[in-house]
């Protein structure tokens, strides 16, 4: 190394971190109180009443003027980053405010987002118990309640970035686990597979088939009835048509709360014409897998034990936060593993101090993976399983209430009253003071711009336009159901 | 209904939000400052302390009795969770310590985390302007950045929950655009297929392989030099071979900082063997590209414009935040949402009142999508993007400082002194007290039982066990290079 050389690089690498907060280690903490205050006072007080706006619509051109997004070369005061902060807040819409119907999650659980906050900060990795002990640890406990809750004593499973890489992982070991070749050799090794589902079912089915190199074609669709609920005379049908057509049924998958009229298919007969063919039973239960939590409700899901492998997404119905998404397995030969693992000896170091059966991230296709147990976990632990199923009831009861109320009214019309012995989580409502379908985007246009209300709509087979009203949000009572029906009324008056 | 229901019902369903933090909404409130306190306490505060143990070590029976996991039906008292919140800290690694080398990530940059907690609290998804207005136009802007970076004025990109999965990615998109059939048809209407790594390649390529059904055996390797970059002549080699033998060369993924050896790829002469074969050249920069911020060693990754997908993690060199995985392409023909759009039709409604091109969640093969921008925007913004140039020159910097000292003490070796017209951001090191492989481990759990310190090691090709020196973390000073040689000669003196 020249002097010279040697001099360039001592101005630069000096003994003082670098100056990100002006040098003083304490602006990070006072920064931090800062922002936390924002965020209590926009998102979470004021995001979470009923009193304020749902969202702040502005145009995508005004929206960008007002946030600067610019990234520039010089970096800006701490006064100026507050004020991005209280913006960016602003301009979003609040999911935890009590008028969000819109997704198939919604409200603000405490508990959870401390669990979030703390994952945040602790910023870990969930791949070996050297780096993440306590959550490789609490990972499995919790997968473990899950799975106790769907009949199984044993098991093995993961938390995934989405119920789409859940659905996909099980499409990918069902097809590991029949043709254990497909890993090495690809699937030009192998004949041509297909796989079943009903027409109601999420879209990830059909992406999920296209990612793994199956192709969409090899999704069969299978009838659905007027409840949407998937037919198992006809899912053996065309089982047997597949096979009469040279390829090989390796899977179905079945689903518990449909995304758009929360049905749930009937897992037991579907049990039963998995078994009688030897197929690999998936359960796509993002949306309803937390009705598992529920005495009262659980049977909706009844079979589902039989299931090889079951995606549930706790921070939809439960409110955990994005991302929550558990994909279970009851298998116990640890293929996860064997399908998924690579044995990188960089990370996966065989010659360990401690048992590295604990190093649970090559079940997983991903290098990195997020810490997702934590927010679920703490909110677990403060509420019961009990406090749990009280929300789950409570949205049931609360969408029943909803139901009766419309009946009263005139101009709505409910398009599907789904009662399955007991009543549904979401209820699906048609604003019929026009039957034309342009009424639901314009019935939006106005809510969001007034930012009162958000709820979606949707055509749905021959029917048009329709809201879906999903009840999820814990906090929810009688007055906002009340008030969905009278604003519908209130934006709709002069169509 | 029947008046005996109708009861139970009201009964159920009142007009209060359901008593999670006992009925009072201000509880809400208190916990998260009460967690938040907490958290700067023991994670912010002491967690970046050099002072303070890098991790306590527990043996995973004694750490469950300590975490008591189980999830029970009865909920606890606020009390409890925050002495559980203190706890799952305590017992957790701290990935912000300034001694902490483990993972090719580390500190604790207070913006980002900034960023990180409003994420958390406004808990959207990134599927449409709809719902994450903000964030759409965002994601948009630190895409168009990190392209021009790159040195592209136009091109398309996402983040993606890990750079495994930007890899699958690339190569998902990489077969679409060689073959369209793909997606509908699957890869048994495909001729057989290669693609081209470097042995010193991420894992993420062969699992991703398996993952998309094109099997592992798909993968070519190809030859590294010495300081563990894909040797072009070999690549081409390989290419030749590879349709001698029938199959279709479709993509070749280089690596800007390998995971192991931190080499760079010569971009320029693999993407003249990718022009004369018409192969798509992806870049796998998960941990390198942050480099392209600095002048002064961006020259590492020249030739990088002439690719057609990069993969690039801000959550690495840059302390980001996990996950911040950005895939970048050169495409302007709209080829990540033909290749993974499934128009869902209860999400992506095409009637709606704006611009439905800003709905972006189409291009994903996920749904539900965290908002990963944001923690970089607010870093940037703050920062600047000479805030970050100037630690990524710090940390070649230190690195450069290590090496030197590390050649003035007895009992080290130097595995690999990787020097690219400058100096590696790596450098991998052998504690050479003994040569057994056994040395590795035994001061690994020293170090890591005494809380002190943490370095991963590793063998790599014949080369036995050595420690793999990461510089990563923004707070790190001299004394913090001294302080590893230090340690390891006294971890190790008695060896």
């Amino acid at each position: 190394m020249t002097p010279a050389l040697l001099t360039d690089f001592i101005l630069m690498a000096d003994s003082k971190p670098l100056p990100a907060l002006n040098g003083n280690s304490m602006a990070a903490e006072a920064l931090l109180q800062e922002v936390f205050g924002i965020v209590v006072d926009e998102a979470i007080r004021k995001g979470t009443c009923a009193s304020e706006k749902v969202c702040e619509w502005k145009e995508p051109e005004e929206l960008k003027q007002l946030l600067d997004l610019e990234l520039r070369s010089q970096g800006e005061s701490q006064e100026q980053i507050l004020e991005r902060c209280r913006a960016v807040i602003r301009y979003s819409v609040k999911t935890g405010h009590p008028r969000f119907f819109n997704q198939l999650f919604s409200g603000l659980d405490a508990h959870a987002l401390a669990g979030r906050i703390i994952t945040e900060t602790l910023n870990t990795s969930q791949y070996t118990y050297e780096i993440a002990p306590v959550f490789v640890l609490m990972e499995e406990e919790v997968l473990k309640k899950l799975r106790a809750l769907v009949g199984w004593s044993s098991g093995d499973g993961v938390f995934c970035p989405g119920g789409s890489i859940s659905n996909m992982y099980a499409i990918n070991l069902a097809r590991y686990q029949r043709f254990p070749d497909c890993k090495q050799r690809g699937l030009r090794a192998l004949p041509p597979l297909a796989l079943f589902t009903s027409k109601e079912c999420h879209y990830s089915i059909k992406k999920g088939a296209a990612f793994l190199g199956l192709g969409t074609d090899s999704v069969r669709v299978v009838k659905a009835d007027e409840r949407g609920r998937m037919v198992p005379e006809d899912l053996e049908q065309q089982i047997i048509m597949a096979e009469a057509e040279g390829a090989v049924p390796f899977l179905v998958s079945a689903t518990a709360g449909t995304t758009v009229l929360g049905a749930f298919d009937p897992l037991e007969a579907i049990a039963n014409v998995c078994q009688r063919h030897g197929l690999w039973l998936h359960v796509d239960a993002a949306w309803g897998g937390s009705v598992l939590l529920s005495q009262t409700h659980r049977h909706l899901l009844d079979g589902i034990q039989r299931a090889d492998s079951v995606a549930w997404n706790p921070h939809k119905l439960l409110a955990a936060g994005l991302q929550c998404c558990a994909l279970l397995l009851r298998d116990t030969s640890n293929l996860l593993k064997r399908c998924h693992g690579a044995q990188a000896s960089y990370l996966f170091q065989q010659d360990k101090f401690y048992d590295v059966a604990l190093d649970t991230g090559d079940k997983v296709v991903q290098c990195g993976r997020r810490v997702d147990c934590l927010k679920l976990w703490v909110m677990w632990k403060a509420q019961g399983g009990q406090g749990l199923e009280q929300r789950v009831d409570r949205t049931f009861a609360l969408a029943r209430y909803l139901v009766e109320e419309m009946k009263k009214r005139e101009g709505f019309e409910l398009v599907l009253e789904v009662r399955v012995a007991g009543w549904e989580i979401k209820a699906s409502l048609l604003e019929s003071v026009s039957t034309l379908p342009q009424v639901a985007p314009v019935l939006k246009e106005r809510m969001v711009k007034e930012g009162s209300m958000m709820i979606g709509y949707q055509p749905h087979g021959t029917q048009g336009n329709f809201f879906r009203m999903v009840v999820a949000n814990p906090s929810l009572t009688l007055a906002d159901m009340d008030f969905l029906l009278d604003e519908l009324e209130r934006l709709g008056q002069d169509l």
